[in-house]
């Protein structure tokens, strides 16, 4: 049986790295066998992706290019990785994916919608999350936790909150515009409580037999 | 005055880079400012992504990730070396540019051409060669005198004598589809008649006063 892809959307410091391996482990101790991945990155290839995106100056790159770059290595990522494991029925759990390119170029960065979506097309053929779970936080809060984290491939944090504040309506529309696909995770509560939403609605939006 | 964009185009080991650089010391000495470049690369960004390209294993990329890969480097070096020094009235002499992703892409691989051309169009807004000279050399000749090379960034030239066959096709086609912007030259003369040749095509279809 064909495993389950979804994917964690939201903005700086919304906590997705940490409630994607609560999940990982709620439904690996179902039996489920899960696969934890990201993006940008996620293979060998798009991983190298990566690097050229956040090494550097921040604005080496012009939004064409970014965004090239993007889709180039969510294709290598698609191909070698994600649709392997939906394969072999494994739960792809994936830190970012194509929202986040429409959150943060799109919206934030103003490129086509239209352009993104066809660049879209051509490098997934049609395939959709099963799931999207978008953790929503305020702008502030996220930037405040993100800040604290202190990683080095912060190359968004440091932009004007008027940026992380369209990334976050972006995301807002996104849901509202695709809500068979996506859920919204009020991503203020504690991490236990977040954790509990997050299980309930994988658990009622995929209904599964554990093995 | 906006300098002249050239690019030189051809299969593998038709000669482009030996004649850019003869083409280059003939304008320099009628007083032009000359700016040599190539792509896959030209940048330092475009150059990294060359990088990707050309090492590892031949096939890591699909068709898909490459074409994308390949129209970010391109919009990188368009942006910051081509455009930058058409403008302070240079000419620019590119070793390869977009005809060489149609033919090699769209004629050898066999992606859309129409995709090929909106990715185009995405990253040049409407830029087009003044010039473009393609070299023409038979199959059999061009992989001899490249395997001669022996330089190590020969990922095209393990393939089989059909796919540069199409490669030549294409680059043909190319030439009659666009041909106030292309000329062939025949590159089985000497190397001294196809410079002379290169010569003369450039002045006549882009007459020019030197400083």
């Amino acid at each position: 049986m064909r495993g389950r892809f979804i994917t964690f959307e939201g903005g700086e410091g919304a906590g997705k790295s940490t409630q994607i391996s609560f999940l990982a482990a709620a439904l690996e101790a179902q039996g489920l066998p899960v696969l934890q991945t990201r993006e940008p990155g996620g293979s060998p290839g798009a991983e190298e992706i990566r690097g050229l995106l956040v090494r550097g100056e921040a604005g080496r790159w012009d939004g064409v290019s970014e965004t090239l770059l993007l889709y180039a290595a969510r294709r290598n990522h698609l191909q070698t990785v994600i649709l392997p494991a939906l394969e072999q029925g494994r739960w792809v759990l994936c830190d970012r994916f194509n929202d986040s390119t429409l959150a943060y170029q799109g919206y934030g960065r103003g490129l086509a919608m239209d352009w993104l979506d066809s660049l879209y097309q051509a490098v997934s053929e049609g395939l959709q999350p099963d799931l999207t779970l978008y953790i929503d936080v305020p702008v502030e809060v996220g930037l405040a936790r993100a800040g604290r984290r202190g990683d080095d491939e912060n190359r968004f944090e440091g932009l004007a909150d008027s940026f992380h504040l369209k990334i976050r309506r972006g995301f807002q529309e996104i849901v509202r515009n695709n809500p068979d696909r996506c859920a919204t995770i009020d991503g203020m509560g504690s991490v236990d409580e977040i954790r509990r939403v997050i299980l309930e609605t994988v658990l009622s939006r995929l209904p599964h037999h554990g093995r």
